[in-house]
């Protein structure tokens, strides 16, 4: 088990290795380790050695000149200059914080990023500040519209946070796909088969395969087929894409650069690396924040007090499992799988490190 | 087949009739045509009855003092005083685009309104201004959250209208449920089974029965069980809700009160009526608008060109179906069912009119 201090000490290192400034390394290691404690180890420390290689492949510029390109009262562009999506996401949410300060709401469009780790991070940046944040990204095409067999689209993730008073904060934070890639190669690794509604076939038929991605097969959207919605679950992953990529000149859909040096980048791009986007929205723009805050309480209670279905215990408010994992293994210590281990030993040796082994 | 003008007529001094002026007859009215031209009758004329049997309950306030209660330079709230839902919502896009103007991106948050037809009208009140237009409202409690049997959320639609170029515009606009309910009832009047994966009985079990709701079964979220997704549905489902109801100070989840003067309106409601929630962005806060709308053209040409699966023949883009629909309809004209047209002809009896019958 590995405290988290100790991972954060250890991953900024690390990143200050590979040339990033401590403030630019400090905000990938907050956002790694962050994933881990909520408990998407899928975004946590499992990523150190794709950015590590995706760094050395010449992807990612260390020391970039991240700015702002664009901006009017409530809104901003920003160029992460193709720096580690840490550091332009924390520099985007705070200017979005910043602006909603002032007019009530701020919003940033930001491109020339790269994969940025959990999209909740950032949305829940507003917390502090009475304010609601939001954030989307995309990400490379594995996703097909409906009726369609083309991987043109990501799991682009929504998440919105939203402070209450006396309660945990209500936290949404989910890729717009039904599950996660990483629950594919899970299910393949165990050669088991995966339900129907979640991926089809090159030829787009219903496929129970976890291996199908490699042999030309898509995910569905959320979903699954269009008798249960999925072109509800394309119009929502859609609308993610654009808002990640249209608004800053960021690369949409079937453009968007793999988050793994192993993937070649897609060749005639229309835009710059890959886009994020941004929203905080401070509560007594609308309602004295106290007031809100109560009604949250209220909204939070009712739900919580909603009758379980006949043999479940009890329902949950979207991030009740992140905050009770957070709490687990802050006491208790984050477990690695020993392949990541490994691979951290082996990094931390290409840059004179050490990686402490339990 | 009714000439859409004439029942845009026919429908504006309808509502004159029951005391609404004629701006206000003429905004419900255009909301409605607009959703039988956009081939969604489930929210056209089939709702006047609806309408005009809430007016006469008293649940519908005729000459209302809809008002901005607070602002920011790019925040309001409107209180509705209980009038038609789209007195409010159109109120309400507007000074949303009015404050886009001048501080790149407005939202208002709405109470005290009633139901307001579909919400992609209101989002696509921005195309015009080269903006972004966002709507989204709560509805009536039939959703349960996933692995619950309480009926806690509506159908929750959530639209966003993006414009481009010299190709359509985007316009998604979509319940966040699998289905609509209206389709149960078509099911059930023809005595059809529907797939598993839209309801579920009183207990949580799955259920095929389209009259499982009269039976304390409940319409699933987006992705129909845990294993494809349903929480993500949820988070959606739940989000519009919050967005719809705290802003502003209307009733949230179970409390919002129905469209139907037959169905009582919930005890001890936290709130003030039906809540909504409007947004417009506008595309040069961002980018120059012509850059922007000929990527927009590039990412709809991109999607359109996608390859269809086996036996399909096209992919589609979000607001396809309903702009073909609007060509067409408004050329051959709208046909109405003989229910719907003896309602029409009964409710302008009682009010001195007359109801043209093809």
């Amino acid at each position: 088990m590995y405290d988290h201090k100790y991972l954060l000490e250890f991953t900024t290192g690390l990143f200050m290795g590979v040339g990033c400034s401590r403030a630019d390394a400090a905000a990938v290691a907050n956002v790694l380790i962050a994933a881990e404690l909520r408990g998407h180890s899928s975004h946590g420390m499992i990523r150190v050695k794709e950015y590590y290689e995706l760094w050395k492949s010449g992807r990612v510029n260390v020391t970039p000149d991240v700015k702002v390109v664009h901006e009017t009262p409530s809104t901003a562009v920003v160029d992460g200059d193709s720096c580690f999506g840490m550091v332009a996401g924390v520099r985007s949410m705070r200017l979005s914080i910043e602006k909603a300060a002032v007019t009530g709401t701020g919003w940033v469009a930001t491109r020339n990023s790269n994969h940025f780790g959990i999209a909740g991070y950032y949305a829940m940046m507003a917390l502090e500040h009475d304010m609601i944040g939001i954030c989307v990204t995309n990400a490379n095409p594995l996703v097909v519209p409906t009726w369609s067999v083309s991987r043109y689209l990501g799991t682009n993730p929504l998440a919105v946070a939203v402070p209450a008073l006396n309660e945990p904060p209500f936290v949404a934070d989910f890729a717009t796909t039904p599950i996660a890639r990483g629950k594919l190669a899970v299910a393949e690794k165990k050669g088991e088969s995966v339900p129907l509604g979640l991926v089809q076939d090159a030829e787009g038929n219903p496929s129970d395969d976890p291996g199908i991605l490699r042999r030309g097969g898509g995910m569905l959207t959320l979903g699954g087929d269009r008798e249960h919605g999925s072109h509800k679950g394309y119009c929502m992953t859609a609308v993610v894409d654009i808002f990640s990529s249209l608004f800053s000149g960021a690369n949409f859909g079937p453009f968007v650069p793999p988050s793994v040096a192993y993937l070649p980048v897609p060749e005639n791009q229309p835009g710059k690396g890959t886009g994020h986007f941004f929203g905080a929205m401070r509560i007594d723009a609308f309602r004295p924040a106290d007031e809100f805050k109560a009604s949250m309480d209220a909204w939070i209670k009712t739900f919580r007090s909603a009758k379980p279905s006949q043999g479940e215990t009890r329902v949950l408010i979207p991030g009740d499992p992140e905050r009770e994992a957070e709490e687990r293994y802050r006491k208790e210590g984050i477990t690695l799988v020993p392949a990541v281990i490994e691979d951290l030993k082996a990094i931390a040796a290409e840059l004179g490190m050490s990686f402490r082994e339990y």
